[in-house]
């Protein structure tokens, strides 16, 4: 594996590595802290990662040097220093391993892959991804490779030049008691195995890559102590059933270069979740641990050729290195949080929300859609229909009775217990109004599904992080299912779902009062009032009513439904649907102030004076329908009537505006994109959205470029430095990774691609 | 439930409440750490128990006072007072709860209860015991309630004092993410209850007790939250699906008495080791956590009644307050040890070892069997044939050719890696020559079973901890068969088991040499030495060979090997056997020296100078064979050999001089028994049995019974103060549970009542 194209920039931060659907993680990369095989989990799992060449034999009295993937390994390159000038007893005492010096270590990060080289060693870890086939359609075989939760890695020991054996091993020392060798069969002599219980493990086979005419044939050989130099090194009992780091290492003559290959893969067999019994759909096409890391070294060199040409597909593109960064690293970390179940013994797709495992959070799965649809659209009306049949519920809605000020959202970290709720909103006297259909925040958290009709998010009373999502849910349902008719053309589906679509349009209007758009609160809030996805930003994206990011959002619902009905033959509902859009557009159009949107419509509410961002978030869907075809007009058509034209205008003339303003109103002091001038929490997600209508729909490419290329370059900061233990996150605090990590959601980024 | 006893010492102690069988414990008890529920895990688990009333309603603003099961409980009683101090700012932040003052608790700690009061608050765990019926023949009924993986508790709130309601609850705040409520019908509306995930949980129901004339109807409440009293006092949403912290509460009217019965339960429904595919056997008769949490409820009047029996026989026994503490102490770790696994459609039997988790350590199983035959015979011959059919292994023995020193052992912590191996012992040159069968240490560790043949523990080419011990081991499945069958009279088994019996002589024969016991070491070990199963002692138990005590061991070896051939009918045999148990008996009285034994019979061996209690272990085999009849005649009769006569006088002189010396080389400064003069590392369960022996076969009860009422307070205080946070701890440095924490083996304190 020669390196692809080393980053120029900080190396030393975490990424996810992940089959497709088995909610499993391999992490490493950030120095000095502890990774390994995570499983069902929203965070980097406890063991510390053992990569690393001993130059001599296995028992040489040679240091092993490692990347730096375990603890102390960031601060003990000094320490390794110290010892040289310490007295005897001290020089005595050897490290167990000594990290490569920062400066020896080169990286290379793509869309399947990851490579590090230092000295004469080289891993790489291969993830592939690609559709998952339907199992209702497809043969056992497309859905053995599709689910096979197994990934590749390499491990490379490059003796050419040498003139003694060097030693590489990769080794996980374990903080949870139960790591085993696999004593079974894993498909020939030379393959050898390590295990955590029956849920994890490791297989590896060395060959020899030297290229010369004639091949060795190697052998790895396994170990287990209590740490990776004592297992290598130890001659009498290299593995101790109580030990606590097993690991592969391999010898490798002078003249010769050897690759481990490794399959790192997982199998959990019983049921998983609760609430609805579902158990991995990979247990119907894998009979155990040994069958998954068999398969997966069995398949080992297809997989780092597909891993090989999606990396050239996402290199050849014409995007910048930072983008191209910011797809890679936001299509690890998306598919680390994928889990196909079957329920029922129907597949039931879950994407896990990052740090926080929410399971199929609505208001993420809206944004994952274009993924999706990419890849498996099955799986979209997977969850379309799965949210009707259990996380739907119908309300009604609040009419205030007193024009009384409504309480104001405050900035909260959603990892956090909720804040009290507000004594002025709870006591803000209403009466009721027919609401109608909308769709729960989520399907629960931590493999524990929600009892039916309830997410495990939404509590009433709040006006902030954890209450309802009413409107914006009910957008996202529909909007999601109008991307799924808009790839699929699935007309059946649409008919099938013809009377949750009517509920849809019923529920809209009952929600939109006179503007047609987000009037009123759910009664689920009781005294409280409804969010949007941006929970814990401040007054500006935090409140619904009134608010422009969810007027654009409606409008785009209205267009997606007048698409849908259309497709029903039902002219006057498509009509109705057309005129609505239109009525939010003129609406949206109106508020406009010196060229730029409040982000709330309310004069005295605090969020007027807040400039967003995501106020064109919504102009992607009609971009989406025009782009695939299905709504059967251009990108600019959409904007035809006279209402949409001028709430075309405003939002680009806002967006323009903001990204050039003298002020800097939405940018950070590092460039990085600013989403509510009035908050310093950004989402990177949203951002690539906004970036996306702001060149797309807006055709700003030209004017904004040069903004857009330095909160590029801040956004991969954002990432490598500000996130480095979290991985991909989303949630950015002034550059750092404060929230909603680990998570699957910058997906959103691919759209750059298209 | 009135506090039966409380202890007079000190309380803040953890105790295991366990189920049999499902290796599970329910600790409490340590002020200021977590416990709560804990699966297969050798140490307590990582739940805050909260436990506690408030003298109000649910939501008065009044603090909840909690038994002191909480991180910073052992230390914010004195917070409080400061906050009452503090100004107006700090007045205002309410702890989440108060402890109880120490002064305000009591505890009863009983064989099959544990029982808390402070206030109007009173909290009982009730775990009886009883035989576990074999499969094969007992009725599902009698299954279900024996391997029923639910214990019960109580937490009474007496009101009828008061002018006000109260309010109790009990709670458990989890470090993992993934409780949930339980939605599910738990067998009536009154019951509710909480998990975590699909493996463990807590259901409740509220009775009254006042007694009146018209019994209240009261219920129960769920709520789950980020604390205890967030989660109680929220009017809005006592349930967040997103807490950490689930509930069950329970408002007390005044004049009232209510009890919260709670059943705590658990289920692993997959196959949970690995090596063997063992599933729990409960999993046969229970079709998940809810049946398991409503069968709970539905008998816990019973069990109440079961553990008040149990409770009621060790009470009116002969034995001291210190005596049956320890007894009780003993039997809550035990169960906490237990797992009755299903392996191929039949039962497996599994005692895992303490904080070690290694599955049936049979130097531990030899030690049980008295406490298993009182119980379940069958689990024992469970045992013995899985060791036969799987863990046992032929070897040779080791001759050496030159009469160098041995390597000596070190005390050694065994939960630390294993010491280098002995340079000199290593090298040291040897012959080798016929051995024969033994056993493994130990079947595996941490739910994986080890490969054919082999323990988790036993390493070659050391001379300390992780050695082998092949002769221990060997003498180990003689003495459990013997106790087996002292039992049961199962001469089926016998005859099927004849071929094991007589390897087992050959290869008793093959080690002995000329003395007759334990002069060669495995070849196993390769340049290593056995060791015994004191393995963390000093060279006095460390080393095999020579050893007193493995001498007498051997010779109750022999005399049980006499009684299995009797019965086989082969007279030739069992003669031989006797011989040989004389011919070691004299080798053991020969040595005595000034009325004590060397513990080590080479002269030029640290050990010949340590002076060992354990030397007279072995004499309880035979007492146990002349008490069930067995062997057919009295114990006294068991020395009327004059070589046995001569040991019997050795022994006991040996003991009395070593109890009553004026120098206390056999024990501590408190008052403990000090197993080897030469050691501070001292054996609770091995004490236990020492103590036995000294009374029921030297019959020296009047002549220690200072030393030994004086060693078992001090006992009782090594447990309750030196290992607090451990519950029952086998291995104590000097007082202080150093090692074999969270252990099953003290279980032997359960002789004292024959």
């Amino acid at each position: 594996m020669s390196i692809r194209r080393p980053l120029s920039g900080p190396i030393g931060f975490n990424a996810q590595h992940s089959p497709m659907g088995a909610f499993m993680s391999f992490t490493c990369g950030n120095p000095g802290t502890k990774g390994g095989i995570g499983l069902q989990i929203g965070q980097p799992a406890d063991q510390e990662v053992f990569i690393g060449v001993i130059d001599g034999d296995r028992y040489a009295d040679a240091t092993l040097k490692c990347l730096p993937f375990y603890v102390g390994a960031a601060s003990n390159a000094a320490e390794a220093f110290m010892v040289e000038q310490a007295g005897p007893q001290e020089a005595n005492v050897r490290p167990d391993a000594e990290p490569f010096a920062p400066a020896e270590i080169k990286r290379s990060y793509n869309w399947a892959s990851d490579t590090w080289t230092a000295g004469d060693l080289s891993f790489s870890v291969f993830t592939p991804f690609g559709p998952i086939p339907d199992p209702a359609k497809a043969p056992d075989r497309e859905m053995r490779d599709a689910l096979r939760p197994g990934i590749v890695a390499q491990l490379i020991i490059d003796n050419t030049k040498g003139a003694k054996p060097k030693t590489g091993i990769f080794a996980l020392n374990h903080s949870r008691p139960g790591p085993r060798m696999i004593e079974d069969d894993l498909g020939g002599s030379a393959r050898v195995g390590f295990a955590f219980r029956r849920e994890a493990g490791v297989a590896g086979e060395v060959v020899d890559i030297t290229g010369a005419a004639k091949a060795d044939k190697p052998h790895a050989f396994g170990f287990m102590r209590w740490s990776a130099t004592d297992g290598i090194r130890e001659k009498h009992n290299p593995v101790h059933l109580l030990g606590s780091c097993p690991g592969i290492g391999f010898e490798v003559p002078p003249g010769k270069r050897y690759a481990l290959t490794l399959a790192i893969g997982s199998y959990l067999e019983s049921p998983v979740t609760t609430g609805l019994d579902g158990k991995y759909l990979y247990t119907r096409y894998f009979n155990g641990l040994n069958d998954v890391l068999r398969a997966t070294l069995d398949v080992a060199g297809k997989v780092i050729e597909q891993a090989d040409a999606l990396d050239e597909k996402l290199e050849s593109s014409a995007l910048s290195d930072d983008q191209k960064f910011l797809i890679a690293h936001a299509t690890h970390s998306y598919y680390g949080s994928t889990q196909m179940l079957e329920i029922d013994k129907q597949p039931f797709w879950v994407v896990n929300e990052g740090e926080y495992c929410m399971m199929n959070t609505l208001d993420l799965s809206v944004d994952h859609v274009f993924w999706e649809l990419d890849h498996n659209p099955w799986v979209v009306k997977n969850l379309l229909d799965n949210f009707v049949a259990r996380y739907s519920y119908t309300d009604e809605v609040k009419i205030y009775k007193a024009e009384a000020a409504a309480a104001h959202s405050l900035e909260h970290d959603p990892s956090q217990p909720p804040l009290a709720p507000d004594a002025a909103q709870l006591s803000r006297p209403y009466g009721t109004a027919p609401g109608g259909l909308s769709f729960c925040h989520d399907m629960g958290a931590h493999n524990n599904f929600s009892p039916k009709g309830r997410s495990s998010y939404e509590l009433a009373n709040l006006t902030s992080t954890f209450s309802y999502m009413t409107v914006e849910q009910l957008c996202n349902w529909t909007l999601t299912a109008g991307c799924y008719l808009a790839k699929t053309h699935d007309t059946a589906w649409l008919k099938k779902s013809k009377k949750v679509v009517e509920q849809c349009l019923e529920s809209m209007i009952n929600r939109g009062g006179e503007t047609g758009f987000a009037q009123y609160d759910s009664t689920k809030t009781a005294g409280g009032q409804e969010i949007t996805t941006y929970d814990s930003l401040d007054h500006s994206l935090a409140q619904t009513r009134n608010n422009v990011y969810m007027a654009v959002k409606c409008w785009a619902s209205y267009r997606t439904l007048a698409l849908m009905f259309r497709d029903l033959g039902d002219k006057k509902a498509a009509a109705r649907c057309q005129e609505l859009a239109e009525r939010v557009a003129g609406v949206v159009a109106d508020q406009a102030v010196d060229g730029v949107l409040p982000a709330i419509f309310e004069k005295d509410n605090p969020g007027y004076h807040s400039r967003i961002l995501p106020a064109v978030e919504g102009c992607v869907y009609p971009l989406y329908y025009a782009e695939t075809g299905y709504a059967g007009i251009s990108a600019a058509e959409v904007y035809a009537s006279a209402a949409e034209k001028r709430m075309y205008d405003a939002l680009k003339t806002h967006t323009k505006t903001l990204l050039l303003d003298p002020e800097a109103r939405s940018v950070f002091a590092d460039g990085g994109i600013k989403l509510s001038s009035t908050s310093n929490n950004s989402w990177m997600s949203k951002i690539a959205i906004f970036m996306h209508v702001t060149r797309k729909v807006f055709g700003l490419d030209a004017d904004v470029a040069e903004v857009f290329k330095k909160a590029d370059a801040a956004h991969t900061t954002w990432q490598t430095v500000g996130s480095a233990y979290w991985a991909c996150s989303d949630q950015i605090v002034s550059g750092e990774g404060k929230a909603s990590r680990y998570y699957p959601r910058i997906i959103t980024s691919a759209l750059w691609l298209s």
